[in-house]
């Protein structure tokens, strides 16, 4: 039986969540930052993360279709917005698309997922499903690891423009955004976990929708340092350098 | 626009995909049958390929539950005898937790899930959603890896015993009945999707279905690959020798 946390307990209880298992421990992204990486190697990183990319507007469409307060509705419908821009050429995901035409993939193959690695269209799936399937509770509390996101995010930009010469401060744009918006979305997501998880089960059900996020994210670096780094083995059917 | 396969044009296209990517040429399968493992990476697979075991009578309950017709339930619901068994203590899922004990794992814990990788669960799960969700064709052709693995089972079970001192037949008793259920399923599953596969979509459709399968069997291997032989990191939460 676990005991009832104050809002603030929670709260240091959702971080301690990413003290041990957000996705900036993982090898592959110490290599990427580091610089450790070859072109390839980051090219698959860029490929692959788009799918993950691509999925969340649609993860967050599913959420918006379960929120039955108008004022939840518009805070939430931002970040549809910001992946999905005002017009053609806008948007985060059009900014992801520039990475991957820097390392000379196809956008129509890219948008369709060909080559990537089966192991990141389980876990990004499972994602959205997650957001569908479960109580909106853990399904917003699901998107919490965009609280540890600013760190990673800063460390990661700043490592991959020391290190190769093969991206630029365009082509890793899209991060520059998400430096503000993750932020004010964590906050609202955040709040609104603290408001509304209040008896001991729903706490630990919301604990729990951050380790299975945090999870999301660890599988999807696994499958690219099984692939690309060691033993370097991409899946029948996935991209080949 | 693909042209359309005679039923044996078709079989031979199956086959193809199993030369192609069934899981018999994963590098943790090839370190698994030639003794180059240790107990604790075998204890792992044991441990996480328990909850693709688990699953397998839900995906064909989910099956089961689409068939309109008594005569290809009754052929069906043999593959859920088989691994429920007809009593307590009879079937393949029992067999499997021999082996789960034999490493000296809990039973509780392994039925519930504990330290599995979360690729595992990933992988295994888009399995059962996709024989819920896709045409029942798709679903009932995902089973055919069924036609590849008498093959890799006797490789891995003579493998394992000739270089295992902590496995014996007893603990691998699983892999008996299997020699002989997964022909005569995989046969029923072949003669029923050249049978119903006519059109040129719906034999691309059947292609795309084993593909998709062989997918979710290596995505397991490299998820064990990545964790416990290189670079040897679990997931965080995952079980660790």
């Amino acid at each position: 039986m676990n005991a009832i946390m104050t809002p603030d307990e929670l709260e240091a209880a959702l971080r301690a969540v990413g003290t041990a298992r957000y996705h900036d421990k993982h090898p592959f992204q110490i290599l990427l930052q580091e610089g450790r990486l070859n072109r390839d190697q980051v090219a698959a990183w860029a490929l692959n993360r788009y799918y993950y990319q691509s999925r969340i507007p649609l993860k967050d469409a599913a959420l918006l279709a379960r929120l039955e307060d108008p004022a939840l509705r518009r805070s939430w419908r931002q970040r549809i917005v910001d992946h999905d821009g005002e017009r053609e050429g806008d948007g985060g995901i059009e900014r992801w698309l520039r990475l991957t035409d820097s390392f000379g993939f196809d956008r129509a193959e890219v948008m369709a997922g060909r080559g990537i690695l089966p192991a990141t269209k389980f876990a990004v799936d499972a994602y959205v499903r997650f957001v569908s399937d479960k109580t909106l509770l853990e399904a917003i509390a699901s998107s919490l690891t965009e609280m540890f996101s600013p760190g990673i995010i800063a460390t990661r930009v700043s490592g991959m423009l020391a290190h190769y010469d093969f991206v630029s401060k365009e082509t890793l744009a899209y991060f520059d955004k998400r430096l503000t918006q993750a932020p004010r979305d964590a906050d609202f997501a955040l709040d609104y976990v603290k408001r509304e998880a209040r008896r001991p089960d729903q706490q630990q059900a919301v604990i729990a929708a951050l380790n299975f996020k945090c999870d999301v994210l660890w599988a999807q670096l696994d499958a690219l340092y099984f692939a690309y780094v060691q033993p370097g083995l991409p899946a029948p059917g996935a991209w080949t350098p």
